[in-house]
Order: structure tokens, then C-alpha cells, then sequence
């Protein structure tokens, strides 16, 4: 029997709940395919900044660091967004992303057939459904880069860099062209190369790697092109692979058009198999407490974790269905529910997933 | 009789046919108000390389800024397609706007009422219209930051520097308030202040320029939210401000969701009432030459130079008046008609609205 350590951080908001019932998810997983799954639990965000004075500690981050993987649910709320932008609960994801070296964001963006009349585009736009992934780097550029204030004859100033080294660009690019491999064997690689100097190196970078994938298809995009292109004609993306800044953008953007943002996971990996889980929703302290949050993108965002960190494709898969069942089965929490429809609790999504599988 | 000089800069592809029943309906305005418009015709873009082996010769700089606003064509084309980015005849669009002090652009993305059916967006998300400004800042950021290459050990890197000084965000927030006064009162302020410096002097300054609008609405959204947004509730906008990167992701977002991206105009603005005014849409090689060519964007950013630069708000009134005539009576080009519907060409649309003025 494996026995794998996550790390546990439930955050602020709806996260302690979400991620209640994954645990749950998980553990009905370890009983059918006998694995032990041993969780430890963790402080990041705003819980912490009350617990301790920060939004990270450092014992957080040794405990993320003993682990083969991180599941986190949520951080932010309103109670500290009187804090400056820099000290706020969110800044633990930075904190996090760099000292764990997750480099390689991994934002599916998919259309749930059973949802589909949530998504906010005309039908025929995206009929056939939506099957993208956005592989984000996450770990460079001007999220990292040097920042700072000066004097010019405009008044202060304030700066921030945005670098991309040809090392960095390889190894994300690698994880676009590998994912595509296993997909439809297109990368479409976003950048502002007619402007930037860091996007004429990224572009020729990728250009390179895209050699080594003599079958894979890559189309250059320019960012604002790849944000219209993503609200005009969505289904011609497969992979998209871009710089940490274009990314966060066009991977919000992305979720949104599916109209389900709430059933979206997400995977940010390193090196190796070490990665961190999360649903790419937020918070929502409005409704926290209320067992009224959906699981379904944490659920979903444990699958990604047994498919790419602990390699366990049946489990994945098994999780993946027992999420589509209870959909097709018709129930719904309030997010996802349409008007007048009876939604469902947290708890009972819960319920019925581990129920399905 | 007033006398107003205009520079003209037809460009590449399908912008002389666009600029020449531009010309037309300025002309009948013309006579119609008792005013003269000179024109003077310069070269920049893809013919200037042809002509002259640079995008964007001095002689052209030098007419556009002995001239009281500038009207352009569309520039680029396959034709160049194979110089570096960097070459690239697009780069006489930074050139202009640096060379010019054109600090704010002004991107109008407005639903058309006869043209509500090719908004991507569902009915109900855009039920009543939609109407709002990008105000996008267009001299400073990273467009024009330092930029440049570094030996680092990942290898060589490249960077550009993103900055904003003080009295740069303070113009561009005073164009989108006063913008906003004019209008629903309402200002949305776009950066990433939970992670640039940059945005976070933008912000603080915005809301200082604020203060002295105390009948308009200020808020703050991050970037990545706002990409969201416009696309799950753009009617929440009203004036949108924000950084020459964000701008050029977001007014682009903003025109696409219009559905009629070929409709609209823009107009860049230096301090006084100098202008330069273009449609949004590109040169479009592939129409070019085939009197195919849609020049109602054109014709209404002639509308915003006697608007803004010329300060002749019945003479831009009656020429947007003559456009929705023309729509009104069920007049379309191929790139705004319906599938099987007659399209009449670029001269014929001229000619309606010379006729409708
Ligand atoms: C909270 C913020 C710093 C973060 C980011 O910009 O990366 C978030 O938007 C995300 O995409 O995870
Ligand atoms: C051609 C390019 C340099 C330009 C820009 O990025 O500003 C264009 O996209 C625009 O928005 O006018």
C-alpha cells in the first residue's frame, strides 16, 4: 500500500469546507484503490496573518516542502482587504508558488456539457463544446521581477521588470508541448513579441522547443489578438502557453467563457512530480460557513493531483466521473443551479461523489 | 470659413480606400457647415519601407505636427510579415503616438443597435447595449521602458521595464474623468496592484484625481477581473482607465464583444486639442483593392476629430447621424452583412452617407 503526504491548507472562506469534502473524496479513493492518503494540516492567507502576523509562515512552507503535494483551497476575504495590495492574504500564493518552484500553471478551461447553458457566448460559438488548457508560467517575469520607485521629471516613479530568461522559457514551454502531445497537438504561444523584448526571446525560445514536436502544430498569438480570439473563436485553442502576467489574464478570461468558474481546477507544478492543487475560485466569504460552497473544482482539483503528481490515472478518472455523474444526475448547488431549481449543500455534493465513486 | 489642416496617412491594404471616402464625407460636411479641410497626404507603414526602407519617415512626423489632427488609414500587411517585429511597418503606430505626445486613446466599444445580432456575448448579458470608453494610457509602460538583454544563470535574458510616473497617471485620469462626467459618471480604474508597484502608484494617484470628481464613482479592478468581467457583465462599465499593456489587452476584449469590430473608431489625444484618429480594425490585405472595404470606422473616427480636435460636435453629430442612417436602411458591407445578404462595397457606403449628411 503508498502511503502519500499532502499538505493541507483549507485558507479562509468557503476553503475549510471545500476541502472537507475532498479529504473525504480522497479517502473513499484510498479505500477502493487501497492507498493512504496522510494529510497535514497547514496555515496560509488570512487565517494565518490572524494566527501569526503573516500570511505565510515558514512552517508552512517546510510542511509543503515534506510533502509530495500541496491542495489548498482558498485565501482573501474582505476582513483584510483594508491591508495595502502587498501584505494582503493572496500574497501567500506568491510566497508559496516560488518557494515550492511552481513553475507550470495548468488552468483547464472546459465546458460541462450538463452546463453549458451557463457559458455567457452564443451557442454556435461554442458548440462541440470547450477543451482548453492554459499552461501559465508562474514563477518569473514581472510578477518576480525587480520592482521599485524613483525620481523622474514626471514626478515619482514606480517600476517593475519583466524578465524572462531562455532557461525558464524552455521548461514551460516543454510542459505546453508535452500536454498538446496528449491532446490535440496544437500550442498556441501568446506574447507581445512586437513590442517586447522578453516576447522576441520567449517566442523564439518556444520556436525552438516546438522542433523537438515535429507533430505538434504552434501558432504565435499576440496577447490582444489571444483575448479577442478567446471571445470570437474559442475552439480553435487546444494548448496555450504564455508568460506569468498574459497568463493570469487570458486563463481568467478562459475560465469565465466556460461559464463555470466554479467547477474550474487547476495544478502548478515543479520540477518533478511535486506540484499544488487548487479551484481557480476564490474565497466567497459571503457564503462561507453556509454550506452552500461547491466542492466540485477542489474534487476535481485532487484529480489533477492523483493524475500528475502521484501518477494515478484510474483514480483521476474515477474522480473525474463520479463529479460528472452527480451532474448529470441533475443535482446542483446554488452556484451552478438554474433559477427556481432546488440547489444542494456542500456537504451532500459531497455525499454523492463519494457515493459515485 | 474656418480652415482646418489634416494630415492624412492612408497606410497599407485597405486603408487609402477606407481614408478615401473618409475624405468624401469630411468634404460634404465641409461644404454643408462652411468649413475647409486641407489635406496633406504622408506616408508611414508598410509603403513607407517600400518607399523610403523606414516605417515612418521624418518628413511624415514632420506634416503631422504641422497640422491640427491626424487621420489614418490602417497600416501592415503579409506583405512584411517576414521582418522582425521590431520592423515591422506597425512600429510607425508607436512612433507616431511618441512622436506626437498622443498620451490617451480613446477606444468607444459600442453595440450597434442593427448590429446587436454579431455581438458573441447571449442576448441577455447585453440586453439595451452596451456603451463604454477604454481610456488607455499610451506614451509610458512598458511600450516605452527601458528594454534590452542580460547574461543570467538561466541563460541570456531579456527584459522591458513597466513604469508610470506620477504626473503620467495623473493626465490620463483627468482625460477619463472628464470622459466620465460627460457620460454615466462612472470611472473603472484597471491595474494589478496586488503585485506591480507600478499599479499601485497608478491606483493611488487615480484616486487623487478622484477626489477632485466628487460626482463620479471610482473603482478599482484588478486586470484578470476585468477580463472576466467584460465578458460575464459589460454593461457594469461605463469609462475604463488603465495602464498602455492592460489597455491594449482590454479595449481590444472590449471591441470584440461588440461583435462589429469593423464599426469601430479611436482617437489619440496629446495635450490640447491635437489628435490622431483611426479605425480600430487592420489593413485586411486579403479585401484590400476589391472595393470590399468597410470605411464606416473610419468615417466615424473623422467624427471623433471634429469632435475632440476641431470642437464641432454638430458637424460629428451629423455624420455618426448619416452612419446609423445608413445601417438604419439595411445598407451593409460583406464583413457586417448577414449570411446570403447583399453587401454593397466601400464607394457605395461612401456614397450613402455622403448622401445621408
Ligand atoms: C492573487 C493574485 C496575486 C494571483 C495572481 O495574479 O497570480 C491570482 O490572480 C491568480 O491568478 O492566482
Ligand atoms: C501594433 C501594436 C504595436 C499596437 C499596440 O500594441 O499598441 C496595436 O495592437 C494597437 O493596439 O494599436
Amino acid at each position: 500500500m503508498m502511503n502519500y503526504k499532502i499538505a493541507i491548507v483549507p485558507g479562509d472562506g468557503i476553503g475549510p469546507e471545500v476541502i472537507g469534502q475532498t479529504i473525504r473524496v480522497l479517502d473513499k479513493v484510498g479505500e477502493k484503490f487501497g492507498h493512504k492518503f496522510e494529510y497535514t494540516e497547514v496555515l496560509a492567507g488570512g487565517c494565518a496573518i490572524d494566527a501569526s502576523g503573516t500570511c505565510l509562515p515558514q512552517e508552512t512552507i517546510d510542511t509543503c516542502r515534506a510533502s509530495d503535494a500541496v491542495l489548498l483551497g482558498a485565501v482573501g476575504g474582505w476582513k483584510w482587504d483594508t491591508l495595502p495590495g502587498s501584505e494582503r492574504p493572496e500574497m501567500a500564493l506568491l510566497g508559496l508558488r516560488k518557494e515550492l518552484g511552481l513553475f507550470a500553471n495548468l488552468r483547464p478551461a472546459l465546458l460541462f456539457e450538463d452546463l453549458a447553458e451557463a457559458c455567457p457566448l452564443k451557442a454556435e460559438i461554442v458548440e462541440g463544446g470547450l477543451d482548453i488548457v492554459v499552461v501559465r508560467e508562474l514563477t518569473g517575469g514581472i510578477y518576480f521581477g525587480e520592482k521599485g520607485t524613483k525620481d523622474t521629471d514626471m514626478g515619482l516613479a514606480a517600476y517593475d521588470v519583466e524578465q524572462y530568461a531562455e532557461e525558464e522559457v524552455r521548461r514551460i514551454a516543454e510542459v505546453a508541448f508535452d500536454m498538446a502531445m496528449k491532446r490535440n497537438k496544437k500550442v498556441t504561444s501568446v506574447d507581445k513579441a512586437n513590442v517586447l523584448e522578453s516576447s522576441r526571446l520567449w517566442r523564439r525560445v518556444v520556436a525552438e522547443v516546438g522542433e523537438k514536436y515535429p507533430e505538434v502544430e504552434l501558432n504565435n498569438l499576440y496577447i490582444d489578438n489571444a483575448a479577442m480570439q478567446m471571445v470570437r473563436n474559442p475552439k480553435q485553442f487546444d494548448v496555450i502557453v504564455t508568460s506569468n502576467i498574459f497568463g493570469d489574464i487570458l486563463s481568467d478570461e478562459a475560465s469565465m467563457i466556460t461559464g463555470s468558474i466554479g467547477m474550474l481546477p487547476s495544478a502548478s507544478l515543479a520540477t518533478g512530480n511535486f506540484g499544488m492543487y487548487e479551484p481557480v475560485h476564490g474565497s466567497a466569504p459571503d457564503i462561507a460557513g453556509k454550506d452552500m460552497a461547491n466542492p466540485m473544482a477542489t474534487i476535481l482539483s485532487s484529480a489533477m493531483m492523483l493524475r500528475y503528481t502521484f501518477g494515478l490515472s484510474d483514480e483521476a478518472d474515477a474522480v473525474e466521473s463520479a463529479v460528472k455523474k452527480v451532474l448529470a444526475d441533475g443535482y446542483r448547488t446554488s452556484d451552478i443551479a438554474k433559477e427556481g431549481e432546488n440547489a444542494i449543500g456542500t456537504v451532500k455534493t459531497g455525499d454523492l461523489i463519494v457515493e459515485a465513486i
